[in-house]
């Protein structure tokens, strides 16, 4: 996730994931092998000699930012006493925003009180079985 | 993920949660005490001979809806072959609806290109070296 968040700021060298995750070579390769196994990133050669590549967001990548920036919201309410370490400014109002959950049908603002589950064309039992009919809370 | 996934199901009860996430006893033991510990669940006692208890959502627990949400929608989006398992009805509209992430400040849809990362109170160098007048992209 931490090198997800970092795709999405701009970078994508494997000495610069390195230097801001401060992980070892190894273990970043294979996280790198795994997010590009997954096609969340890609691997693009900048260089034939030596090989080199960068690692960029693919469009399965991108749509992951809702993820992040939900867990990054509920980060900066519970674990920022700072305040945020980042903040978000919407190009086409100008504003530092939040994102705010709404419903695709009406735009309203959605929350856990406001909607219930219902089994959809992939349900499986145990997982709705609790849901039927019930109120999410 | 899959216990706070299950409590804003509707589950509170060891046994159920033992039975739809098939971990043994003595893992989800642990997993619901660490997200007792993290303010995630409370413990509400139901019983007090012999002693059992409801694990509940706490308000922090419930403001971990967006995340939830975001993580089901895009695996219901890469990884649901056969359709969504569970979909939402919005009480208000009364349409199933996805939850579309949009600007606290002019309402209006947002994704990784509609904004700009700047450094917030709670800056930490290394975080916006990359993200300063960066486009998320």
């Amino acid at each position: 996730m931490l090198i997800v968040r970092d795709a999405f700021l701009g970078v994508s060298r494997f000495d610069q994931f390195q230097e801001r995750l401060g992980i070892s070579r190894n273990v970043l390769n294979e996280r790198l092998a795994r997010l590009a196994g997954a096609g969340v990133l890609e691997k693009v050669p900048y260089s034939d000699h030596p090989p080199r590549y960068d690692y960029r967001l693919t469009g399965k990548g991108r749509d992951l930012w809702p993820v992040l920036t939900a867990i990054r919201q509920w980060g900066d309410r519970y674990a920022a006493p700072d305040g945020p370490p980042l903040e978000l400014v919407h190009r086409e109002c100008g504003h530092v925003c939040g994102a705010v959950m709404t419903c695709s049908a009406c735009g309203k603002p959605i929350g856990p009180t406001d909607v219930w589950a219902v089994p959809g064309p992939g349900a499986v039992e145990p997982l709705v079985a609790a849901a039927q009919g019930q109120r999410l809370s």
